[in-house]
């Protein structure tokens, strides 16, 4: 073995391999080629660039069908590149079917893109209607992060129904990292949803949000479950959010057969374990606020009543 | 067209055509030069290399009046670029005065970085003698969060005043997506100001902060409204929090009127939605615990008055 | 002075400097070579590389015995180079003596690694055995942010115990900015440790947390302290967690002295600030939700009783 400066290194080189043979669980070393984590962000940034032509690219395009084209043709490579190597790593169909499976599904999903888009152009949509903030489209779709992970979103759940494997975590995972917004590929989506602020939002893999559903930072989608662990992968753990239902900060809404109605408006910090009915709002009776000042306490509580609906 | 491998995208790159067709909001095509996000990436970190000179760079400045002058001159040019496309692309100023405005706001904003350093050498301050785990403040220039998204929301802040179209908010939310801290540009600050972990942080539009204020993770300082979504642009409706305030994690403060006097300390998960007078704590008489074991229920409350204040 | 365009910049080269006097402790001009904030991200990849041989690199090495062999030498060059500025910039050891700690530091810490492996096998059980999610190891090591965090703060860890200043803290909040995952460096890991979701978590520097833990976004374990400030550095602020405990979103635990027993289990949103007995389940009695429909107020109480455990 080559010399090392003048550090031992020769022993701890023999305890790192000793190492790999005692946890062979996690490392990569095997002869097939495996997922390339960079190659997920070059496919995020590829398709964001499809979907809102000519907002992220430093130059314009000049000629939009040649550079369509060559995108189209770069994404289909990578496509079909990484998903044979999901396919593989995860063990799916005989060595000689990966490469024709890979290539169906590739297909398939870019041929999901127009209509895709036109899912999109609502969320920026309804980007625009829910935030007094939001100066324009162009602002948000060059800055909100609620959009961000969103789009990130619903393109690894068409990922996810095409029964891809790790590619469709990786991209949202990705998206979480940028955004603190972490949305299962499995989770589906409504039209028009808006992600206000969003850091803190977890969606669990088994949730479905109908359409004009607008929710805001630190609120769970979550799984009551018994102690089945992985018994439970596959079955409804997360709630059903039906159309036109705002949840506010910080709420938390859990259980595979907690539906949440129609118009249904959740308040700051909820915590809900059961159906709500339809055109119904929900707030939190207020913690009982102490106030001290002087040494003298005193207790204060706040009428929640005329609170009803709030923004940020 | 020219041919891709043996995919059918042909068909596709027309779908696709059509899709911008059906939704040109979401694609940016005109020939017009918009914005660049990753030049505002490289603004950011142009400018957080001239407050901090010295500590974010691979070789440290030998020759510092060259080294101020090259850079401003990098800056002042990508500012000046950046601040005229933001300008037309949100269709402000006749075509001809958009240079002309851009270099003007672009001189105003950097004449106040030295007087904006010098709140930032307060914010600096104000995280050592707040945070008992802070141990320098080269620690706290390298690798706070608070001090990273307070000292972008500060540059923001000056571009904002100026009038500067999409920038603001696209510097805070790239602060946003690497500490989790959500500070709209518009919120004005005081010195003295420390965010300390952040992540989940909400600080709205309108919000005014005096100065030693200090704040924690999951804070949100949002708006009250009636449903007037887009009418509300412009009225504040985000609290005013007064000199010497301390708001521990999770509390949510709403309102336009709602005011938090001098010296107040709001505690840990709380929920404002009226002004607190100074020189007043508040704390949530906390909800009560159930303790459950060997199939047993037992109730237990706590006493909430003896904590009156942590740290984390 | 360089003529910049036609800007007045010189003025502001002046005023820049002269607020470089003002303010001298927010710059770092010194001789002295200072640490290097992109060296410390170098170093987090090239010892997850080291950890999880194969997973990250672009090609799976072939050679795995001259992989490690020039990974090694990589990072342990690198880390001498960067503790020893470390050691420099917070004006520990004699200038001759600094190498030499340097060196002993870089190899005692890189020595660890085996070990560490071991434990960081565990946590990805963990994240197995406790996500009905989880697919399989390898997309809880190709996407998981908790499992990021948690082998970057025990890297940390060992830095930190090794008395190296600054990169230990670096690290960690590079691991938080990418996971919104706050763990300090000084925080003891026990193995079998699993984030879910992860977002908000803070986990404060004087933490002890014990095997088979499983904690979920939001989770603060905090300090309670009197206003000591700084006077508190090195004193045990943060509570102590046993084996087995399960801690739900949003709970919050405090204080240096307070114990959570084995085996227990506390509630989403729970606000703990005494010590818990074994084998307990400790739950919040839901805050009152009112329902408003029809315009009539409702109030409704949650039965809690039943629900006692939930994963997301």
């Amino acid at each position: 073995m080559a010399e090392y400066g003048e550090l031992p290194l020769r022993g701890l080189v023999a305890d790192i391999l000793r190492s790999y043979e005692a946890e062979p669980d996690i490392i990569k070393l095997d002869d097939g080629v495996r997922i390339d984590p960079d190659a997920i962000r070059r496919l995020i940034d590829g398709l964001r660039n499809l979907v809102f032509a000519g907002f992220y690219e430093k130059r314009q395009p000049s000629a939009v069908e040649y550079y369509i084209g060559e995108l189209l043709e770069k994404l289909s490579r990578l496509l079909q590149e990484q998903v044979a190597r999901a396919l593989r790593q995860a063990g799916r169909h005989a060595a000689g079917e990966v490469a024709e499976a890979a290539r169906q599904k590739a297909m398939a999903f870019l041929a999901r893109i127009p209509w895709l888009r036109s899912v999109v152009a609502t969320d920026v949509e309804a980007a625009l209607d829910g935030d007094p903030a939001a100066a324009s489209k162009d602002e948000i779709i060059l800055s909100y992060p609620g959009l961000y992970a969103v789009t990130v979103s619903r393109l690894a759940h068409e990922l996810y129904l095409l029964e891809v494997p790790l590619i469709p975590r990786m991209m949202t995972e990705h998206a979480h990292g940028i955004t603190g917004i972490d949305i299962h590929p499995g989770a589906s989506l409504g039209h028009h949803f808006f992600i206000d602020h969003g850091t803190g939002v977890v969606i669990g893999e088994t949730t479905e949000i109908g359409d004009f559903v607008k929710i805001y930072q630190g609120v769970t989608l979550g799984a009551l479950s018994t102690r089945g662990g992985r018994l439970l992968a596959g079955v409804k753990r997360h709630p059903t959010i039906r159309d036109h239902v705002t949840i506010y900060s910080g709420a938390s809404i859990f259980g595979g057969s907690t539906v949440i109605g129609e118009g249904v408006v959740i308040g700051s910090n909820a915590f809900i374990t059961k159906s709500v009915p339809e055109k119904t709002r929900v707030s939190v009776r207020n913690p009982e606020l102490q106030f001290k000042s002087d040494d003298k306490l005193k207790s204060v509580e706040l009428e929640q009543d005329e609170f009803w609906s709030y923004e940020i």
